[in-house]
């Protein structure tokens, strides 16, 4: 068996202790004689694994005891809509920063009735960079402002939160827990666990409590955030087996140190190529502004943009073992994404490839 | 390692095999050197899990060409609203067959602002058994007609489908597969996986496609059947390991034989068990009306409902490797799951340890 350098945007590399624990419990977890797959999720061994996951969270994230921590299905998708359902205010419209094909999704579902405002746009340099808080223009009586941290398919991500006077909501599907975070700064935050935290199938939200009960009650029960926090994300049948994975992540991530140390462990990682990217001469290029980039996907194009030898780049990485490196299939060119899980051995393969790529068809 | 004899009502037992088989493809799926948590859900190789899933289930249920069938989040909690928001008809009413915990569940969620008619209900004799066809009042001009074919808790099932002009709509989230099964007389069946079907964190709903055009085009995109079929449940990223394990589960039932074969299987580890209760003199007592008993799920009383005695029936069970027998929380006594991947010895093993119990302390 040979694992490979797995640079997927999501579902993506999950670490290999992680991997290793999962197979070894898989028949039988901690002498129940059944899978975890097999528990009720009522189950004493389940409801550990269940608040486990959720300590670990606060821990890793420092989060305040005034935000609850939820474990939902769905998916960001799901939230671009359940955001609007449950913290829109009536008469006061959403916020929204504009940066690419993820907040052009949530604006799509808030077209379906809810009153918005493109409080900020970077459509006009296509996406090449997150706006800066001189160019938001808030409403000045939103409900809240909604924008996404890091934008996988553009390669740009915010590196300040943005200022608002109006609850922050984020999608922070593709950096939560790459780096130091004030929770405090947010109204809401979710995450599908799919990149940094776990196999997709679950996502994570972290809501201030009080905004969760702005939500009408006639709201679909298991569309309301109040629903999880009172029922600890037990109200249904959780997807037990990706809450447990979510909970080995996170434990996997506590033994790595804090934040600022997987931070500092993802920049060295992002520097090594956005170095090599730079030292190319053009060979390889980032279309993304500098103060934009994101340490979670780069993306770049190769040799002016030639699919051709795109599409042979990313042949010739797959056959050396560097999977997930073509780009988003609207977007084309390259990305490589860096989420906690990859290691510094794999970035330092693909640069060797790349240089090599480069010598021998450049 | 000594599995356990394992009667959950779900999530559920698993079989051996398949968990064997995800054991041995943790950490390198088809020679891919990764896991299928960690690969792409626009990969082919998880594309082609994601057929053959629905392959699978097309076989088995011999599910004709005018339905489809898709992967949804979010349980049958989620499908209580998607129902109605997706098949209701302006100004016609829902057709309810009220049969207990799961049926009110549904209706709770109807009472939101969607009319309905409670066309039957046996609540009057605490939900003993299941409606005869005779007694259901359908409203003329009904959008639809639901009814959960398996009471989970109450351990009541549906031996016939109920007789409705308008299109019925069934939870089967607890007996799908179980038995064979005349896809063309339903318009939507929905069924969390974790019962017969796989792990939870993925629901299977089968639905006439012309159904599924009823909705209103401005619901959320992910909470209308519509995006699902469109997109071969890949329009946003789908849980792929509880996929992945519903197809391997469904390959072994393929392998097992058909369904027929499956439904004498059943039918022959419920009857053992039945018979236990009823030679047991009373001491073992099922409420449930003959004709309506299910065979997935059998609850009884023990000691003429001994709270005290009940208990020490589940310690001791469980002490002896016979797990998840207790009744639901909300109704007590006893309950036993008996979905596919029980085997014969189970039941054996359990209806020995009644026999030993009762001799001892009957």
């Amino acid at each position: 068996m040979k694992r490979a350098h797995n640079f997927n945007a999501g579902p993506a590399a999950l670490p290999l202790p992680v991997l290793e624990r999962i197979r070894e419990e898989l028949l039988d977890y901690g002498g129940t004689g059944m899978s975890v797959m097999e528990m009720s999720h009522r189950s004493p061994e389940f409801e550990a694994i269940n608040n486990a996951a959720e300590q670990n969270l606060r821990k890793l994230l420092a989060i305040p005891e005034d935000f609850a921590v939820i474990f939902v299905q769905g998916g960001g998708s799901l939230q671009f809509s359940m955001v609007p359902m449950n913290l829109t205010l009536p008469g006061k419209p959403v916020d929204v920063l504009h940066t690419g094909t993820w907040t052009a999704k949530a604006i799509g579902e808030l077209q379906k009735g809810v009153r918005h405002n493109i409080a900020a746009s970077t459509e006009g340099e296509k996406f090449i960079r997150v706006p800066r808080d001189e160019e938001i223009r808030h409403s000045p009586d939103a409900s809240y402002t909604y924008f996404c941290t890091n934008n996988t398919i553009e390669g740009t991500q915010y590196h300040t939160i943005p200022a608002s006077a109006s609850p922050l909501v984020a999608d922070m599907s593709s950096d939560i827990a790459s780096r130091p975070l004030d929770v405090s700064k947010f109204g809401l935050i979710f995450a599908g666990a799919q990149k940094n935290l776990g196999p997709s199938g679950v996502t994570v939200v972290i809501v201030r409590k009080d905004l969760a009960e702005r939500a009408d009650k006639n709201l679909p029960t298991v569309l309301q955030y109040r629903t999880f926090i009172k029922e600890k994300s037990l109200y249904n049948t959780p997807p037990t087996m990706a809450v447990y994975v979510l909970d080995l992540v996170t434990e996997w991530m506590t033994a790595q140190g804090d934040l600022p140390g997987i931070q500092k462990r993802n920049e060295a990682k992002a520097k090594l190529l956005y170095d090599t990217l730079d030292a190319s001469n053009g060979y390889y290029r980032c279309p993304v502004e500098k103060a934009s980039r994101s340490l979670m996907n780069v993306v770049f194009r190769v040799a002016g943009g030639d699919e051709a030898i795109e599409k042979e780049f990313a042949k010739g990485a797959a056959a050396a073992g560097l999977v997930g490196t073509p780009g988003h299939r609207s977007v084309g060119g390259m990305r490589v994404s860096l989420y906690n899980a990859v290691g510094q051995d794999s970035v330092e393969a693909l640069v060797g490839y790349m240089r090599e790529f480069q010598r021998t068809r450049g």
